[in-house]
């Protein structure tokens, strides 16, 4: 029997995009760490080249499997601009996670604990009404998971009025901060304290809407986060 | 005596970057307004060309005045291409702050409550010791204000090997959306429950770094977070 690499878990093949010129230890590149960063994340930076400059803005977002998946208004300027070039926008999308605060006895290593995404890629409307409603369910599902069925889907005015754009996880990588600070050796007698702020996140008690009627209790997808 | 328009706070000039295509009344132009959401955040995007393309990146920054200044190797790639780039390099820088889920009766106005500001403009590289230096602190105490008195400075060779760049507020929206959802008043009488889930965000417990010596107490400005 010829000796055979032990099965290992998907993952992006980096490109020159994707290959940071620094720090390249904290670059992972397995769909299951992109997945999971993506999945935790409620706003992505969606970036894109306007007359030359580039324009970023924040904007919520769904996955289903490899696909992500963008919405607006179909007035609105991205949304417009994908739907007018033809082979579609070049986008780079960006998902940050802040963890802790490393506070280092030197200025210089101070740092922050994080994990992001950065998604390079060419943008495209959707135009199949079924992939549509899917990456609609998709982008509330993210809010919430499971809320898709707790409302009422959207109608065909509604859809008319919502441009959904698709990009393809293909170009993708993660990058990850985690641990203490890295003083140098020299600084190891400073009298500075020294470690990691972690932060906190959570969520604070439901406030329901002004108009909810008597009654209706807060479901137990919201009740358990 | 003439009448005269009361007082009013300092303001960003609208420009069509940074006027919204939709949502107008979510948009904020007031210098305090944005300060206070840069000054909430830990981690900016920034967004900038290459080879055509739009690359957005996570990174710290820090602000002084009417200045935002971010930092990064002399060998990361949009401080090299700000340091070629003669006239400096366009920018788009973000920071977005997610305080709640708004989660309506209908799938169409679910939305979040977040605060976000949108700076364009160019970024020069810093060549004055003085103004880096300063940067450099504004960066560490926008970490942990006050941090930069309690560590060791940048040496020669630490600063020799970090990039500035400067980006004036000048070119500057805010965008909130606060409040709950808004319903269609068709949808009023729908079963779903419907309101906010505000996101909690603090501080876990200082975890001192492993090699710091007994005796050196957490800091006050971190007790007090």
């Amino acid at each position: 029997m010829t000796e055979t690499a032990a099965p290992h878990p998907a993952t992006y093949t980096p490109t020159d995009r994707t290959v940071p010129t620094r720090s390249k230890e904290r670059a992972a590149y397995d769909h299951e760490m992109v997945h999971s960063i993506l999945d935790e994340g409620y706003v992505c930076h969606l970036g894109f080249v306007r007359d030359g400059a580039p324009v970023v803005l924040p904007t919520l977002y769904g996955r289903v499997g490899e696909h992500l998946y963008l919405h607006g208004s179909t007035g609105s300027r991205p949304l417009r601009m994908a739907g007018q070039a033809d082979p579609g926008l070049p986008v780079c999308v960006t998902v940050t996670h802040v963890d802790g605060l490393v506070l280092a006895r030197s200025a210089f290593h101070h740092s922050i604990n994080y994990r992001s995404v950065v998604v390079h890629g060419v943008a495209h409307q959707v135009t199949d009404p079924d992939e549509k409603r899917e990456a609609l369910d998709a982008l509330v599902d993210h809010v919430v998971p499971g809320r898709s069925y707790d409302s009422r889907p959207a109608n065909a005015k509604e859809l008319a009025a919502t441009a959904v754009l698709r990009l393809d996880l293909a170009e993708v990588s993660a990058k990850l901060r985690t641990g203490g600070p890295n003083d140098e050796p020299e600084d190891l007698g400073l009298p500075h304290w020294t470690g990691v702020l972690p932060l906190r996140k959570g969520y604070n008690a439901p406030i329901p809407a002004t108009d909810l009627a008597p009654g209706i209790e807060v479901p137990d997808y919201l009740a358990i986060l």
